[in-house]
């Protein structure tokens, strides 16, 4: 980066680091790496708007991995929406995905329907409701191999950006990180407008009471805490962070989920943390309804940044709401923004992806119909 | 490449293309690929010296891939080895991936027991024994899975390197040459030293006779030869070898096994070919009882060079043996010496692959004890 930070991203956290994580970055093509999992925390009512439907969001992970591949869906006709309609971030990042010519992969952390598309397996499963407090099975053997994965992608990558999507992640996000003991209660964030926090601190904390790991072991050991309260995701990705940001930096892109993410990457190596940013969107810089610069402060000094992308100009409906603070981010659709933007070093902005964005969309909503 | 080809490697055939081909890899570090799958046909007294007994045998492409990760077995203790006590020459890949640091992916095309080490998943099923004629499922799904991964792996990688670990895979190489009608009777290599030609030959035209595909339609379409009596590696191997050759240089790692994936390969996307080459080792080169050359020669002009592993000087017996014509070659133990050599622009020879081979058996002989 020659000069200063584009208008086209916002510095939220430790603006010294974080321009001179852009300045590494700056006209490199990253290697994008989506990690999925299911969680059946995703189908308590009124927790997540990741599906249509409850048992719609087992399709959610693999359709967005397929978008990425394939530029549409190939598991489920269109592309998963929320009750309301609004189609899935995928879109976003598939954009960025299209200008930037970056390698994809996917990372299976625990999926219950898996892609037409190849991808990495872990053999991990898929997550239970954390209200059982017994979530997810082995996350260490799925943690050790995702390290392993991420050690191999950074030999030839220049720098890894690594996204998720896990209907009802911000729920298991929460337990996960009040798990470990920081103060998350209220800060996660939500695809809703109104983010219903106190039944999610419930969930978390029924959870956290019932869970046969000691409330010092989930502080100590940030697989404890995932195996009682996480979700699959979790280990597969924090396993790629650490292993790759050994050698490489690394952008965690994503909301609230991926402070959780953070926490689990500090846990278990925090000499890696150095190595780390955190990409994500205006949408979740700006919500009122969490906090995750709270949340990322308390983990340790990590920039934080976003991608401003506004949509408030679309000429369709369906992205246009994004600006009322539905869905926001997810499938690591700001911090590949980012990418974008770097990769171009600035010359694709704001505006620029709204266009590839909207083209996008236009296609996938003639072709569904 | 500067002057002529070292010494440590041998031109079989091509000898021109093959020298470009050496100096476009000349001082570069590819991506290592061992592709995994498990047949039936493995299980046929007397046709593979994989496994110490049949059973054994559904192990062996996990072990070798965890070796290749972890420089030991994780499945299994020890090494996988012959009836007669001979180590995979896994040990010879893991030996050039350490030399080389390359990175290193296995891609599973459908094993039945899974190596503890992230590996691409292409939802690919383990194979049937060929004598049913109903060998591979849905081969076409694994394959354009694979494309997409060799795709998307040669946007970082500067050349590919693409092994193969299947035990019982020269049988069903055979068979899948002789479907596509080529003449490939006797030319086949074996783990043996007295090659069971006539028993392969029966067992290939077994299959062949009991399968529901017409002659015609398995010559015409390699996914029809691969169902009858191919086995799972296959389509997976021929996938990556077609994404990644559309774009950068990939080394078929192996004997006559890579010969029956480059007639898939030449079968699905012919316009590759001039993109690929095929390493071995001198003993496959030297082998009375195979004809790789031969083999390679009637499906296109593709060049076959072998890296000059000397074993008869070894302090160990059990790398000795090599020299009388077991084992021979496998999980991209030529290949992947080649790509050591070129790497190291010839400083690394033939002596140089020995003593760190003779290193790692050391290691791993004394930890099975």
């Amino acid at each position: 980066m020659k000069s200063k930070v584009p208008e086209s991203i916002t510095i939220a956290a430790e603006e010294k680091q974080a321009t001179e994580f852009l300045g590494k970055i700056w006209g490199k093509t990253p290697t994008f790496v989506c990690t999925i999992g299911n969680t059946e925390t995703a189908k308590i009512p009124g927790l997540s708007a990741a599906g249509a439907n409850p048992a719609a969001t087992d399709f959610t992970p693999a359709a967005d991995v397929e978008l990425l591949f394939y530029g549409k869906c190939k598991c489920i006709p269109g592309v998963p929406i929320t009750p309301d309609g609004i189609p899935t971030p995928g879109i976003i990042t598939m954009s960025a995905v299209g200008l930037t010519k970056m390698p994809v992969f996917a990372v299976n952390g625990g999926v219950r329907v898996r892609p037409i598309a190849p991808y990495f397996e872990l053999d991990g499963a898929g997550g239970e409701d954390i209200r059982t407090g017994a979530a997810v099975k082995d996350p260490l053997k799925v943690y050790e191999s995702a390290v392993v994965a991420g050690e191999n992608l950074a030999k030839k990558a220049e720098y890894l950006v690594v996204g998720e999507s896990i209907p009802g992640g911000t729920t298991t996000a929460l337990a996960v990180l009040l798990a470990q003991g920081y103060d998350a209660e209220g800060k996660v964030s939500s695809t809703f407008p109104a983010n219903p926090h106190s039944q999610k601190t419930k969930v978390a904390r029924e959870g956290l009471g019932k869970t046969k790991f000691k409330a010092d072991e989930m502080k100590r050991d940030p697989m404890a805490a995932v195996a009682a309260v996480g979700d699959p995701m979790m280990p597969a990705a924090a396993g790629l962070i650490v292993g790759a940001a050994r050698t490489i930096p690394v952008m965690l892109a994503g909301g609230t989920q991926m402070a959780a993410v953070l926490s689990i990457v500090k846990g278990m190596e925090p000499a890696v943390l150095k190595n780390v940013a955190l990409g994500t969107t205006r949408w979740i810089l700006n919500d009122k309804t969490s906090d995750l610069k709270s949340l990322v402060k308390q983990i340790g000094s990590v920039p934080v940044m976003g991608a401003n992308l506004d949509f408030s100009r679309s000429k369709y409906d369906g992205l246009k709401i994004y600006e009322t603070g539905l869905v926001k981010e997810g499938v690591g659709a700001g911090g590949s923004s980012i990418a974008a933007i770097a990769q171009s070093e600035g010359r694709i902005d704001a505006a620029g992806l709204l266009a590839e964005i909207e083209h996008n969309y236009e296609r996938l909503m003639a072709h569904k119909k």
